[in-house]
């Protein structure tokens, strides 16, 4: 981890944005309205008053400042006030995946992951997941907690949104590059390499709390394992846990510079 | 951190303990009869029967396997099966202080501070905290604190229950040993060298989401900062991302031998 990558650490918003309150919006042209449950956050919460600043996102990393030009009754008109900025995606990519359990809170789960950096989070059935989606429970999930993560970029000051991907199984991750397991054995999450991951990204499967059944085990049985300690986490706080770790190594990777 | 201590690494349940029903109680005697909602949880939730496997510690480190001898009406008998254990505090002690805040919630918190590992979890009283506890408040609050970190050292399988301490303030803390201040400033909470705090035990203070005053930042101006990144984080996430940052540090540390 002594290499540091060129043009990949993020711009910080300046102090005076950073304090400002952040909207993901579908836009960040010269003048944006921002109407709906947004508009009434800013207008109705907020207060906001002509001349404050807000920055606005457009979730895929681009943002801009803009100082309030215009209330109307539950909108907000913006007029750019700065130029706009595009931080390129952070890399390693992170992608934390986590199984579905009775007591464990995917929405806490999602909010937590967004505000540590995390780029994909993807909810995984597994033989011990006690929680079955239906398909229409899985849409409906999967909205909700896409909202979620867009609300915790907004509280977080984060200008791109993570990918909230479809329910999927063990099986179907093993496409992926760049797998590891967090489980009680294996090396430490802190000595996980960053920037063997650098061009494909890395996928954490967390495991439930009841373990992987069996078969999984055997699917995973050539996947490094990675150990988070030796208590028997929950899910949830295995999947936090596991982001805080790499997301905080990954951002002393680029600050290394 | 090449230096390994001797002694220190907590021992591990073997696997057929670790999956066994763990309880926190008042003793580890040669016999224990486990009875109210500990001893209901045994017998109605987890169905125990004669001769399986149960571990108990005593909240202080101390720990041993039992078989179920006996079952009353709600009460559990338990005869040991096994030697007496106890695991030496790990070092450097960790503590984590954190500010309450009107959205944050202090059970979730000491929750996870207690599954990762902290030792020792004190809520402070900062001038943005939303939260003001009144005296009568203070103590039912701290009776409940207590009661979920002993639920989640039996959830965790930990032996040694973390001191959940009084409501303090930023002065009171100023007093400890081995402070640092987690923030957005700073070099990386990874580079944290624990040899140093080995004696006298690692105090981090984690600032409200709106930022320590200006009059606690006058008191904190020579405390060490350490930086979580770039997000704004909440105080609940700040905090779970430096007590899982720290412990799974400390994790390496142990098992480095």
């Amino acid at each position: 981890m002594d290499r540091t990558p060129d043009g990949h650490r993020p711009p910080r918003f300046p102090a005076d944005v950073a304090a400002a309150a952040h909207v993901v919006w579908t836009t960040v042209a010269p003048q944006v309205m921002i109407d709906g449950d947004a508009g009434h956050h800013l207008r109705r919460v907020l207060r906001l008053r002509i001349g404050e600043v807000v920055t606005v996102a457009d979730g895929t990393g681009r943002w801009r400042p803009y100082r309030v030009a215009d209330l109307g009754e539950g909108t907000v008109t913006l007029a750019s006030d700065g130029d706009l900025e595009a931080e390129p995606p952070p890399r390693p990519a992170i992608t934390v995946a986590f199984s579905l359990t009775k007591r464990d809170k995917p929405e806490l789960v999602v909010q937590k992951l967004t505000e540590l950096g995390v780029d994909r989070i993807v909810p995984v059935a597994t033989d011990r997941s006690v929680v079955r989606w239906d398909e229409r429970h899985a849409a409906a999930a999967l909205v909700r907690l896409r909202r979620v993560a867009r609300e915790a970029c907004e509280q977080c000051r984060r200008a791109r949104v993570p990918e909230v991907a479809e329910l999927t199984s063990i099986a179907e991750l093993l496409t992926e590059p760049g797998l590891i397991v967090a489980d009680r054995a294996g090396a430490s999450v802190l000595d996980v390499d960053l920037s063997v991951h650098e061009a494909h990204g890395l996928v954490v499967i967390v495991g439930p709390e009841g373990g992987f059944s069996a078969a999984e085990k055997g699917l995973l049985s050539d996947i490094t394992v990675v150990s988070l300690g030796d208590h028997v986490l929950r899910a949830e706080t295995a999947a936090l846990a596991v982001a805080a770790c790499l997301t905080a190594q990954r951002a002393r990777y680029y600050n290394s510079a």
